[in-house]
């Protein structure tokens, strides 16, 4: 075959314009090719979300790709050197929504089964896909509803590879072996409005908070372990004041948010800023928010076999990280034994002129291949 | 007479919808009524500011009455209970825009001098008003440059009363013989913006100015005087970050104010600020405002005449005091020897229904009479 089939593919789901929570047809395209070599396809829609979860064998272990059909939105369409859903090679760069994000591991996948599968119709192990249309959205009907209903059946997977794009510089130097959680609070500092010419009859909540901003700004949460870094306090709005410059304020709003490790739990980071708070006597109000527990693959066959196999095609030698923001991993975590997410270069994801390089597109799919093959061997 | 003057020439003033800078005339009824007395008037325009400067005698002291003939805005007009400019009489209150600040004043000065000079038409000394329609504005063409002007020609003053509405509970228990300084700042933290999950990669400029906010709302910047409480130092206004909870800000703004006493000057605080923000290593840019220097008129012959004028026509014991907004008494200050602002009670001003004690105007106008009569006495 001269066309590389997995570019083929590729472009074939970036045309389709599957903004979240909108699939457009691609996990059609997926199951008529997987049926094909055995795999039986559940479709599984909650709400306005598609899924799908198809599988092939019963026999152990049972290696599932999980990764997502939808994509953020394009941005100012006139920004793009050229229409986001219409795929375009360009200086060794495919170009388009989706790109990096991550319908090239999805492609790459499928064709990985594709060759496995005619190589070896008898491949002795189980292979399944997890595929939701919303996991750049809420995620509320995605991959968290299938793995509920995964979890009630008993169904569970031995390995999991989240086809999130996880590169940087090169293709496989980093696979994603856990994530930190994520807590989010929206806090509101209690003062009293009043004329800035008379403090003495107002509570001004910038000052009241000042010295619990400082103490939450220097705490040490905790130093982080093997795989995590240090657990991470972070401001990203704070708001007091109408504009008027003779006006004390009558209140403040502080929205935070914490990355953490496996060294603290949420509820422990809760306390402990309900804790400074109250130390420095500050009238609050906070409401808390937890969008994801902290999960972790530690180094073991999966993150072994995954690491050779990159080697193998590559030469690169892959790092294990836990940095970043949040993925469906979190979801999956709960009913698999060992997770990982590897994918493609991820320097342009949600951004204008989306890419891939050309030349990683088919070693993707033979990574996944290598892995496949692998895990299936005692 | 059955009617009472002051009130009639009150009414009279509130009638004319003079909102900063309008005069609407009625600086011509001012004119009128005390040229018929033996008072020269000049008309002092400066771009679209009505001022006049009327003066009765040559010889010392001289004794001046400022004020304004400007209002602020209505604000909603459906909350007023009647016209704002159609002065009316309920309950024992005049109501209406001005009433308070500062119509009455201005009619109970002009009935002042007109029993006064009626009843001792040798006065043997002299009495000026300086009356403007920008005090509620931006100031620029008011006040500051009919002081320009008597300066320029030595024209100086021995006592000036500033018909602010100063009193709090009752008529005449506070004077307000200074005023404190009025110093802001507007300051923009820089920090490098980033995703919340990568804070390595980012300057958080909420995190860098903490320890800075929190020096600078303990600093004590100087313990205020006899007549001056402590400088105060407040923040009116801080902003950072577009809402978005994942993005940390690339910069944070805070307005601040100084209302600050005649312990520390301007240039004292700004060199004060900046050395804290220096040594917390804070990045950023710094914009200066000053809105008016502080003044103080010590404890002396005007303060006890008017305390003394007080006491016989109310019976009331004034404070002498420097707390409040600034007002024109921070420009005439220069050219006047002694200074305090006295009028009726503050309680309603710029607020729906302002209004005044229609039993305080008389007493009001007496205190004034009383105030001339006997700074004219050696």
């Amino acid at each position: 075959m001269t066309t590389n089939p997995t570019l083929a593919l590729t472009k074939q789901l970036m045309a389709r314009a599957s903004v979240t929570p909108l699939d457009e047809g691609c996990q059609q395209i997926l199951i008529d090719r997987l049926t094909a070599l055995g795999f039986v396809a559940e479709r599984l829609r909650f709400g306005d979300t598609d899924n799908i979860w198809l599988r092939r064998g019963t026999a152990a272990p049972l290696t599932c790709f999980a990764g997502h059909t939808d994509v953020v939105p394009t941005g100012p369409l006139e920004q793009w050197q050229s229409d986001p859903f219409v795929p375009v090679e360009r200086d060794g760069k495919l170009y388009g929504r989706g790109a990096a994000d991550m319908k090239t591991s999805i492609a790459a996948f499928v064709t990985a089964c594709e060759r496995l599968l005619t190589e070896q119709p008898d491949y002795p192990a189980s292979i399944a896909l997890l595929i939701t249309s919303d996991e750049e959205g809420d995620a509320h009907d995605g991959t968290t509803k299938v793995v509920d209903l995964l979890k009630e059946r008993g169904e569970l997977i031995d390995y999991c590879i989240v086809g999130e794009p996880t590169s940087t510089a090169q293709l496989g130097d980093t696979i994603k072996n856990g994530r930190r959680g994520s807590l989010s609070g929206n806090l509101t500092v209690i003062g009293k409005q009043g004329h800035i010419a008379y403090p003495h009859l107002a509570i001004n909540p910038v000052h009241t908070f000042a010295p619990a901003l400082l103490a939450l700004t220097q705490e040490v949460w905790d130093e982080g372990n093997e795989y995590f870094p240090a657990t991470s306090f972070q401001v990203s709005n704070i708001h007091a004041g109408t504009g008027a410059t003779n006006v004390i304020a009558g209140s403040l709003n502080v929205k935070f948010n914490f990355r953490f490790s496996t060294e603290v739990t949420a509820d422990e980071l809760k306390q402990r800023v309900h804790a400074i708070l109250d130390e420095h006597g500050v009238n609050y109000d906070l409401q808390w928010s937890l969008s994801g527990q902290p999960f972790l693959t530690g180094a073991g066959r999966l993150t072994e076999v995954a690491q050779a196999a990159i080697a193998a095609e590559t030469g690169v030698q892959a790092e294990l990280s836990t940095t970043g923001g949040t993925s469906d991993g979190r979801f999956i975590k709960a009913i698999a034994r060992e997770l990982i997410e590897l994918g493609p270069i991820n320097a342009s994801i949600h951004q204008i002129d989306e890419h891939v390089n050309v030349a990683d597109i088919e070693p993707l799919s033979h990574i996944y291949q290598r892995i496949l093959q692998q895990l299936a061997t005692a």
